[in-house]
């Protein structure tokens, strides 16, 4: 049996402001880092212990996972990091408030950008300040790699190479895998772990900073579909939260 | 030609507390966390971009590569940790306070200990609260790995394998690599890049917080033996405080 822990970064500066973030290298906020302190003291009291970290490369996962284990003692953890753990690319919509993008293009097209499985939202221009051209992170992909625009397909398309490559072979060594990134790409990952349909997925909502803990089969299914999290209270009143995003 | 960059951990709060340190988790002082921060500075402002960290398992020099990493935005860094990055294990001494081990033992045997090439401290007991055996993070290593005390000599022979097993081969692929370590073990790795004799050696001090950069030659030789400090007056003052350290 192998154990995987799912970790939603804290909230961020964009997240506060109501923004589409996407790729865009936004910190924490001061409430996002202590959801991560919280975090790691909910691995401490459940007794989880991490054999090892995945993050994404954007900071506001990877400051999340080191606030965590810190208050866990153990940042020592060995590391991977990926871009194909990172959120959805956001495209055109990237640093625009949601709240007005709802007024201006209507309820139902920004429901189609927000929750549709696959249609991306327009994609940024590469001259844009806020594109990832060019950004040296990811110097060491080909260009065609760079998203411009992600619909959550796209996603799971990139993230399941990681998954199968990377994070598989930890759990099938045996190790508690600790997963560090963001709301679409974990929702990505937990589609395929839950087989959740197209149509369903869109209804799923991951909070931020509440460790989601799967016990996975040797065929690495989950015992228990949709895992467990480790303050379960908490996860139920944030995922009604997330549901009423943009509608401020 | 390869760049390597090391840096030893900011102040830590035992370092300020005059005490031996070793393998004991002490975390970074606040003046630490302020050094960590102006070697990220000192980064950017030196134009020099690391490819890839590596770091101990000791969280000062985890939480300095954190820090200055994160000032100088580029926390994303693919990283690599290893026990054969740590501080020297001090043996009976770690957590004794170093000005009273001097006039306990007196300035002759304090000198062998400190600053002997292949002298080392008496060993920990196992059953000592400040030994590692037994702790979560070597748990990997079969106990005979795991030091009871180290002189610089034991050092350098188990940090030797992680240089050219881990290092070279980045410097190799022409990254720029960064260290992030301990006085001791960075004092190891500078007596054999630049091939200081057993004698030197005791007389090198390597301050805190300030990146040392090295230009390697095809085989991994510094071009200018020392290397570079990245703020030449502040190592300088900071090396003769180094110097007078025990003499409180």
């Amino acid at each position: 049996m192998a154990t995987l822990v799912l970790l939603r970064h804290g909230e961020s500066v964009w997240n506060a402001e109501n923004l589409f973030t996407g790729w865009v290298d936004v910190d924490l906020s001061a409430k996002g880092e202590s959801e991560a302190a919280v975090a790691g003291e909910l691995l401490l009291d459940a007794d989880v212990t991490p054999d090892v970290l995945h993050t994404s490369l954007l900071k506001r996962a990877i400051r999340t996972a080191n606030i965590a284990l810190d208050t866990a003692d153990l940042l020592w953890l060995p590391v991977k990091r990926s871009w194909r753990l990172n959120e959805r690319h956001y495209g055109a919509l990237q640093g625009k408030n949601k709240a007005q993008t709802l007024e201006e293009f209507g309820e139902e097209q920004f429901q189609v950008w927000r929750r549709s499985y696959d249609t991306p939202p327009p994609p940024i221009a590469d001259k844009d300040p806020l594109s990832q051209v060019g950004d040296l992170r990811y110097n060491t992909l080909p260009s065609e790699l760079v998203p411009r625009t992600e619909c959550l397909a796209d996603v799971v398309d990139r993230l399941l190479p990681y998954w199968y490559d990377e994070i598989v072979p930890d759990l099938a060594a045996g190790k508690t895998v600790l997963v560090v990134a963001h709301g679409n790409s974990l929702r990505a990952l937990v589609k395929h772990l839950d087989d959740i349909s197209d149509d369903e997925i869109a209804g799923l909502n991951i909070p931020t900073g509440i460790p989601l803990k799967y016990e996975l089969d040797a065929d690495y299914v989950p015992r228990k579909r949709g895992g467990e999290y480790l303050d379960p209270a908490a996860a139920k009143a944030a995922i009604e939260a997330v549901k009423n995003q943009g509608k401020k």
